[in-house]
């Protein structure tokens, strides 16, 4: 049986006078984009221009809220309470919209950003946070994000859930990241990111960090786009998923394939 | 013939630990609100708190953006191009709509706080910037301001406008507001202000700055609420207004019983 | 044996069109002022005026940095290295003294606030943070705080320490503060507050929480002027303190009183 | 008589996660820097490393005071009071002496950026706001700027006055830069470019943008670093001074020598 997969990056992240990324050439490799929303990145003309060029080309438009810190580009942790998080995340999801709304564009999907992203894995009040925003805001948008506190809530909760491939970082056997901190977080050999990345996607796993072998259960794979040998990085990945038979579309199509098998 | 009329304040304009004004008084004397959306005033809790507040009292919550400058409260004239005014619009009501669609809440209309409201009425890039968010966002949206180039551009674009009446500010034969910077452009004698509003609304017609007598055609009442004298003087146009036979609904209502005339 | 004391508050806490506490009241009971620096709190204006009004009365300028974060006040916990704190601890040193310079007025403390305050005195390294900026800033400026990791960092380093008396605060029997998140870390009633406030100035001791008394060796008493009410428990505080016979001097003489002992 | 001239550019510009420019190569070539402040670009740890960097080459730190509007990048005005610019400068002036002389390193001018720099040099109460902030600050601070508002105000009230050769901008008969607006304000031939600096600086004159040729007296010689292109036409500039005999030092060897004639 063939697979449908999408992949995803973040994009967006320019601000003002600054730059950030190749978005330009790291969309055309893209079924979805996490759009940042103007608190840990982006501002209304770069989210205006990013949702364009994710429309051009057929790519998704994501929301990707984060902390408030456009110092810490959203990587700091701050202790937020979860109406904090909740009320945050309602804002950036409408300003998101109402920009995408402006050029016909519906949200595809809902990602934490860094620090908040982490911290919903780990801490039940972020994640309670962020599953609240989106049952207010749009109970059928599903959540991206990895297996952990996040995603069971948002399960319990009738929400829609995908799981990310992060084919570059190292796994726990429960599913969750190794913290950065610990050597071997990161998968530096590009080779090995690839194979990874192509095994999550047609086998449904990944060796663990301690040796195991542990199943994964991924809707969309995340791509890197910071510089041109990123965006090189994130086309063998493609291309490599490509040669394994595996097709790409947006989360949508591939949620509810999932679901009609 | 009685006459249907909104009555209207800027509010939530408080910011994390710094509050501002007495909502809880003032939203008793409102059938409209406008709220800030977090740039020039307002965070997402405190909009958050102010939807729920104005959802209790059935306040009709209209958007309130402004420039994106807390230190200067949105008062401060920032050169900005048309498409900065347009996104960063957008990017207001979005944030706005997305907090208040999670407590089934619609918008009712929209108008520009501050300096980008009177940048509005004068300069015609700010008009256009503010008239072409709302058309893209919801062309249904009604504008709230006064006679200029923003009334005159979104008419000619198809898109709906009231006119607020601002008793205690003086006017131009033209119908536009007299700059603070001149002597006499705010009327501090309460007697003159409750009955220049009454007169506004019933009769229609205003004396203006050169003492020439004025029609002007409002659609709602600005009053304020910066402290506990101010919503009582706001409590005193209300009692004035209904004493003279004037009824009170939401812009909706108001615009809507006119077209039918 | 008599004593002298400093008594201290946080000051200059606005920010563009908000106000908070009524420092023109609290100033009048203070020997030494803590001045927001821009980051949680205060604006150039504002720490201008503020300055000008210390000036006036005699009142020591001290620094108050924070986290940058308005919108939490500077009461979030943000994670953020070494070098961070101690960069911004430095940009907020200078910008008080850029301010103050132009008014002639010196520097004569500092103290960090809130949750910087909190984990500088709980984790060494907000508090080499802290201590680094300080020794580069300006080795003889004393720096305010309570026994914990930066008192113990900073005195190792051959720098100026000064102790603060939280009499409304429950102390663990360490000396450091009992977590607000614990019953009773907070004291209400105001006659327990002024005995306890004249007890460490004069007895040198407290009582703490769990009840045993412990010695505390305070150089100035934190006074709270958030609103009408706490200006005027501050002042019998005051009261209270110059009835038993003690007097008030700024930081800079209680220091070098102590170490002419 | 040979001539020395200084040789600066805008430096420290990056913000958090974002770079900007190419300052590492840039500084080899000046002698002087002005380095943002953290209002328009920089914060305080981009600061302490462009401060760290002029140190280690030894170019002079001068202030780059701007707008407080990252996302505008100062550019865009702002309609300040005079109190305003002053606090604004006052408060930015004194940041980066905070970091500065935590690395023993004094400022050596103060030069505003963009919309600051501009209207300082054709709106009286931007000029007022600057030369107030500098006098009040360190009177022996030289200003850097073209001629205008605020070199008359400065010299007026007895400060220092260094004016900047820009090579590659249209001048006004007086003195003043042709506006961006009309064309042929920016010169893109570069060796026009070349042969513009080159005759400011030894022949005192530079051919205006009607056609007569204007004196003009620069001390300094603005150079642009913003990608490796623009490094290298700011080293060809360098390489043509110092062809035509020119040596290069900071603003306070230039400036004393210029007195002592």
């Amino acid at each position: 049986m063939t697979r449908t997969i999408d992949l995803v990056a973040d994009v967006g992240e320019a601000f003002g006078a600054y730059s950030l990324g190749d978005d330009v050439h790291l969309l055309d490799l893209l079924t979805s984009a996490n759009v940042a929303c103007g608190f840990h990145a982006g501002d209304p003309q770069i989210m205006t221009k990013t949702v364009a060029a994710c429309r051009t080309r057929g790519v998704a438009v994501g929301a990707h809220p984060g902390f408030n810190d456009l110092r810490g580009f959203g990587r700091r942790a701050i202790a937020m309470s979860t109406d904090e998080v909740r009320t945050d995340v309602l804002y950036q999801l409408g300003a998101l919209q109402g920009i995408a709304q402006a050029q016909a564009v519906e949200l595809s999907h809902v990602t934490p950003h860094g620090s908040l992203g982490n911290l919903s894995v780990t801490d039940e009040g972020y994640a309670r946070g962020v599953a609240e925003a989106v049952a207010a805001f749009d109970p059928n948008l599903p959540i991206v994000t990895q297996e952990g506190q996040l995603s069971k809530l948002a399960r319990s909760e009738g929400l829609r859930v995908a799981i990310t491939a992060m084919a570059d970082r190292s796994y726990n056997p429960d599913g969750s990241l190794v913290s950065r901190k610990i050597k071997g977080a990161v998968i530096h050999d590009e080779d090995v990111v690839v194979e990874r990345a192509v095994r999550m996607v047609t086998d449904g796993t990944v060796v663990a960090h301690d040796g195991s072998l542990m199943e994964i259960d991924v809707d969309t794979v995340l791509l890197h786009g910071d510089n041109a040998e990123a965006v090189e990085a994130a086309g063998r990945i493609r291309d490599a998923l490509s040669a394994a038979g595996v097709g790409f579309a947006s989360l949508a199509t591939v949620l509810s394939e999932k679901n009609s098998v």
